[in-house]
């Protein structure tokens, strides 16, 4: 679980609740001229500066979201922070500040929780984020997180779910289904160490998969980006669990249907390898396997021009007017399969 | 657990996890104007207009904050509200919205999270708040509710723990020491239950400190009350540790000692006949008992005279320049006892 198992481990009673907040959070930097208070008094404040605020939250679970037997806590807490941070890129704003809050049982030591907070400020640094408040509590039971993001954007560029119309184009950014082979390997082998704890695991060559499963990014560049191709997305969302399940999310919301084209999905070349080898549909990685933190949008038609050649952009396919006409145009036989939320689901799943 | 144990209980895994947040939310109306996007895209959306931006967030975990043997999942959806909304009223500010996320083992049926969401909705209809967002996940362990709630207010009405002066007026809301009692009752007749189920709880004449306890409200009427007297505190937190540890905050944030006179705590009187009975010290109860959610500020003396007959408020002492000297005058004797912090701590306490 720790990096480093010589070092002697502190009890967290030893610091208490007050002692303990201080500790994990007092190297934390201000770097947001939006926030005004920080951690240390009954709530933080920001000051929007007459932008539009916005905020969302997630929960993570021990066994649910994430398996301690093979998620280093740095990366847990670098997940964590990410994954919210992804929603508020998603709503075309710009994270500035989050709260975190961590229910943990007494069998961590405090290293433990300090390798949590080393991602958690790994993640504020690299996406230029304040932590600015969070609560920090033992549990009778496993690890919880929960992260709060926020971020500010004037409303004219504040883009939704519902805002897709009929013969957009439907775009995402980067590659899909990698991270979840990642999850596939990491599985793999963490089975291979359970029965024989000698056996070295074999992540040769699986470097950028496991890396998008352990270290996701979020897509706060696509807003700059997008900006300077002077594209505004008509809806967008971010894909969390899975393609299939975002498209139909803004199909439900923005009244309309989506046509997918498979030869389209992009994919890195490790994802397709993995797939092979371990004999799943790489497309199916792609539709239903989530965990990518790629955006999903729709721009008008007439913006076509200005993104098609664009590498951080690729365009999968198309809206329609009939918000039940939701398919994926199979490669070369342009049969249509019906696209289906298969998936993740936090009450059906478990890592 | 559940009021009715009658009805037929449904396992969540049959709602999965999107149609249970959709089920849950459904019935929450949007009061607040400054409401722009709420529950269904990737992230909320408030318009501030101006004002600047209060967040705060707990934490509440199964048998470290409640006991589910004797909390009703309602009343702790309610506390669980409250417990935030105090904290941006503390800040001198108004509660606008919440989010809520909540884990909960498959061993909890939907109905289970329909009594909680109930209370929510009860605190949410009370407080004039909006539940603009949240997670539902599965947890292998517990139940874990985290609350963040979001408050609107001018700046120069905004009150940190960290303005009071010397020779300041300290002042209390309400009063104290009834929701540690209402605990040891509770408590006591939950052993007297599991000892012998059949016995009947004595709960008749608690009333008061029971509600103290299990349905406790955010004190969001005072900000009105102190403007009405033309009144802005100097400093101010609320009260969920315990008196002691929460003038220990303000002294330590505002450099400043205390003074504090037993013979002005205010209580109830079925606080101080419970803790008679108990064979409990009173004033200890206010002093360390905690979870009484009323507020604790510092005024300019030069206020005096507008607030020392209101009903509401209780001078209870006054600071002093040394921030070492946080001392409780005890009653007759003017005996000096230091103030330590001896409140609530949830890696130290379990209920």
């Amino acid at each position: 679980m720790l990096e480093d198992k010589s070092q002697e481990l502190t009890p967290i009673s030893k610091l208490g609740e007050f002692g303990l907040i201080k500790h994990l959070t007092e190297h934390f930097p201000i770097i947001q001229k939006s926030t005004k208070i920080s951690i240390g008094d009954d709530a933080a404040m920001i000051d929007p500066e007459n932008q539009k605020v916005v905020i969302s939250t997630d929960m993570l679970a021990e066994g649910i979201h994430f398996n301690l037997g093979y998620v280093p806590l740095k990366h847990l807490g670098y997940k964590a922070v990410v994954v919210n941070l992804s929603d508020i890129a998603a709503m075309n704003a710009m994270p500035t500040q989050i709260l975190v809050s961590v229910a943990v049982s007494n069998r961590f030591p405090v290293e433990a929780l300090e390798e949590i907070y080393a991602g958690i400020a790994l993640a504020c640094n690299r996406y230029k984020v304040d932590l600015i408040g969070g609560d920090t509590t033992s549990s009778n039971a496993g690890l919880v997180l929960s992260v709060t993001a926020i971020g500010l954007e004037n409303e004219e560029k504040i883009v939704k779910r519902s805002g897709a119309k009929a013969n957009d184009l439907l775009v995402v950014t980067g590659d899909l289904g990698g991270a979840y082979l990642g999850l596939q390997i990491l599985e793999r082998e963490h089975a291979v160490y359970l029965a024989n704890p000698n056996m070295q695991p074999e992540m040769e060559g699986y470097d950028y998969i496991l890396e998008r499963q352990l270290k996701p990014e979020a897509r706060t560049d696509i807003k700059a980006k997008l900006a300077e191709l002077d594209i505004l997305p008509t809806s967008m969302i971010d894909i969390s669990d899975g393609l299939a399940s975002e498209i139909l999310h803004l199909s439900d919301q923005s009244r309309v249907g989506f046509h997918v084209y498979e030869e389209k999905l992009p994919m890195d070349e490790s994802t397709i390898h993995t797939a092979d080898e371990l004999n799943l549909n790489p497309a199916m990685a792609a539709l239903n396997g989530g965990e990518d933190y790629e955006l999903l949008f729709t721009i008008s038609p007439s913006d076509f021009e200005k993104i098609k050649n664009h590498p951080d952009f690729t365009i999968i396919g198309h809206t329609t007017d009939n918000p039940t006409d939701n398919v994926l145009v199979a490669r070369g036989s342009n049969q249509l399969i019906p696209l289906t939320a298969q998936g993740w689901d936090a009450f059906l799943n478990k890592e």
